[in-house]
């Protein structure tokens, strides 16, 4: 069975929180620094603002019993002022002529770009290494919160550009990733992935919005990412995290019964860290005019207390 | 007057929301990355939970008129999840037996290790490079927010260990930090400040905390922290951002009469972003043990759309 | 000019926050105790929870500048759990086998049933009483927020029903209410309107939603409601406050340049408290089987301090 | 035992959810209308703002291991604005010179004045009426969830002044208040408690916030409150809610092994609903004076879905 084949559980010892997080090495991560070259940087962040990327569905109206809805849409920060520039003395003066504004947002912690905590996703009652489900409380996670990891995620960076590979700016909704794909981009970029990369994969499903504006792109399906038959190919590769153009790293809507299968494997199986809603497009046109496929990748998640995700801003530096 | 002198508005453009933070040119980039040597990573962030850095004030009766209280005082993060480890399958179930967690973040954007954004404080109704303070609204910032520098705040770092140099655990309460301090501290250490660098300054404000996991000497009056003459070392030097680990930057509690100087010099006239919360024992710790004091320093902040400051988790790499 | 006619500015002292809820004396609110014969019930309230009233727009391809979008839309209340009834006992143990569940609510004041306080609207830089605009700050009111009348709003409220004078479920979009339809239904019902009266208008527009569990008729525009004549007609009557079964009071989507002018009136100018998003539907069912349209309302705000409106649930009691 | 002699569970079916608050009928509430005489009112509330009553602990050094704090503390609300009375037109402009001002709160649900839902507290695995505690959920109650009584609430009020019966301001800590006391008390207002009424009892402990804005004593332990014996009286009575103006109902700080035994058996074996952080001074000042100790009491919780309390202004009508 496949969740076997590629299990790390016990790989780091069984108290490990840090999943193939393990497999970034001081010498890999200081190669990659070593690596730059043009001191380009690239923020492959979204905006954290009201607009996006969550998108409202178009209401309709209810069916059946509507009593009972649980609240677990994701919607966008909501950002306020606790000061603001017009305000009077009493409420932004410090004395003497100086003024401060201050601000707060709420939030969820992973509905733009982020890295999934190895605590956002389980099954059969076990989180990675084989800590009980019920460990992730109302106070949050016991083990395998994000802060857990707050000093790592960085290293090299590899982009495998799936959407140029195939010759179009943004992979149909129907195309499923395979490990064909990820080696044919890998070997048509001339960049090998090593034990203790980053995996960046780009399906170009935030092109449009790069372009227009708007997020619809985000909602439709099917969507484009990666086929769980690429799980063994990181594992064989040693990939250390794996973050994606997508809502989601994996292929939705493609009719599979087992829902979300690819996050299950990677973050309770393997202890592999998944980053979504990861903007890729100024990265990759800059990769393709350089001919430089890998770099120095920085994105360490907000050290949030017993979270199972955090919102990033992942710095590549070229 | 020293405004006048450390003004840096116009140098980059009138419509420049960077500040000194275009000091970092790719070259000086590249030349931090390839100067990592060990690969050994610290993060500078402290946690983000419930239990500090913001300790609440001891309750005392109240005095005068009560009615009126601005409502300005930070607090920490409240962390709420949305689906725990022992939900039932209606709430955190995605479909044969697999099944996720989720949380949300409510959080003032500077009550923790952070940049302050250009917009954050203010003399004379004017922000830095002449924007009215009146353009900081309910909506937020209109210029200078802290998304306007999300794909920055990558370069050089240098540690003056200002603690150190004085042969001292923490610096006091009474400790106002000097140009000569800095100068002899970057001496000792056999760093050279340059331009475009990031410089940190360490008081040892935080060591109790890292000792104890008591937060009390954060609310100590006096507080260590830069004096105001250091503004016009930094501006000579060519500072291009600065942080301290302490809750200000600057001295607190001397008595001043005009409250946050160095805030309004820094923020507004010179266009220097400012970081506070910085943990910095561990990372004082290994550049004494390998006599190191400059690294690659990755600590871009959250793309939150027109915020005058945001959270952060800033990455040394030596 | 209408604003002078109609202006209490003064009539109840310079440092008067009650506006027109002066006129509900205590032998009036004796008296409309002492009417209730039945002892039946009635909410008034909506829900409030994640499915509505707010209806998020359908998603658009933005047009022109998207850099900066002021985040004022009102969403729906954000419910999260602090302890479940499956977290383990470290989390909602009080000890001897006690357990406890807690929870939090991030909403906004006046996204569904309210009432706004005088402070929420304004024209020429001045609210009810002649205080400056300027003193709602970042901090909140210091004039007329809703905690200075929560021991207000008991009274006798009188139910128009212009839908059914009309003989409809539900007003037509077209629909502007006027003098003539308010005294036309208070004769209808055998009512009187009197000073001090708490006053209903029954526009139908929650009929569907009644019905079927969609909001989207809040969403059409136009919308039936009060039209700006009828602002005199509630001055001569001595109304105390007036609530509606729909967004704003007013109509909206009539087309007038002035956006918004019932409420500038009546909160501004009158100090006449507005209700919107009442539910009206079941209790106009009563009020007709039993012919009677005046009944005991009690529908005291939250005391939000500073706060420009609260959430109610009001209650009608006949 | 006496949960099974004071238990409900099925007296009103299996599916009931308002448990004694079944015992209010109408003819019980019309009567409590008719016997309104003067028209005077009181909101039993407390401010909701910045300053209380939740007070923060003093900082004390943490012991032993720190890293996982369940973060159940309860604050008070944070409340911020969307649009301010300075704001600039585009903010705050409705077209026309028309301007409105806007706000948001985050709260905890039970921090102040408030009811609690059945669903607040449970013990073998069961809320009320036999419904298991798994129910509710990261998504809240999905029984006896606060909203489920939106539209109750409301009948007679009795006051039952304990402190006064003691000749005293303020019961002292270690007050325990007997079945005894609320006999006496009620014998000595002249006043009987009803079936369906709902009681208020006082302690007196707001009484100094009330005179000095210190909320210090909520915070003493002991602190007074309902003793377990107060229970089978209560339910012999049919009294239809309880409130208290004190943090918990029931006495703190007793050193009884079993904590919260009072909650687990109004709220789990009786359906009795709990009111907490009540001010009854200056009712209970219009009480003596008037020498009539029942009134018409409104006292609905708002309509939050699935929440398992709400914060409440409660009025009372003499």
């Amino acid at each position: 069975m496949i969740a076997k084949r590629v299990s790390n559980w016990g790989r780091w010892g069984d108290d490990d929180e840090r999943g193939t997080l393990n497999l970034i090495t001081p010498a890999k991560r200081a190669a990659a620094a070593q690596g730059v070259r043009h001191g380009i940087i690239h923020s492959l962040a979204l905006p954290l603002g009201a607009s996006g990327p969550q998108v409202p569905d178009s209401p309709k109206p209810p069916s059946g019993n509507t009593a009972w809805r649980p609240p677990q849409v994701r919607s966008n920060p909501v950002h306020t002022m606790l000061a603001s520039g017009s305000d009077p003395e009493e409420i932004n003066g410090l004395g003497g002529g100086a003024h401060f504004t201050d601000d707060m947002i709420h939030m969820h912690l992973q509905a733009s770009t982020q890295w999934d905590a190895l605590s956002h996703c389980y099954y059969e009652d076990m989180l990675y290494n084989g800590k009980p489900a019920a460990s992730v409380t109302s106070a949050g996670a016991r083990y395998h919160s994000i802060d857990k990891v707050a000093d790592d995620f960085v290293g090299r960076g590899v982009l495998l550009d799936v959407a140029r590979l195939h010759g179009v700016g943004r992979l149909p909704g129907s195309h499923v990733v395979t490990p064909e794909d990820l080696q044919r981009a890998a070997d048509a970029e001339g960049v090998m992935v090593e034990e203790g990369d980053i995996l960046l994969v780009r399906t170009g499903l935030l092109a449009d919005w790069a372009a227009t504006g708007s997020w619809l792109a985000v909602k439709e399906r099917p969507q484009p990412g990666l086929g769980i038959a690429c799980i063994e190919w990181l594992h064989q590769q040693g990939v250390a995290a794996l973050a994606v153009d997508n809502t989601a790293v994996e292929a939705l809507g493609t009719g599979a019964a087992l829902k979300g299968p690819f996050h299950m494997l990677a973050l309770r199986d393997m202890g592999l860290h998944l980053g979504e809603y990861w903007f890729l497009e100024k990265l990759a046109e800059d990769c393709a005019r350089l001919q430089q496929y890998s770099f120095l990748l920085s994105s360490a998640p907000l050290p949030f207390e017993n979270a199972v995700g955090s919102p990033i801003n992942p710095i590549a530096v070229l």
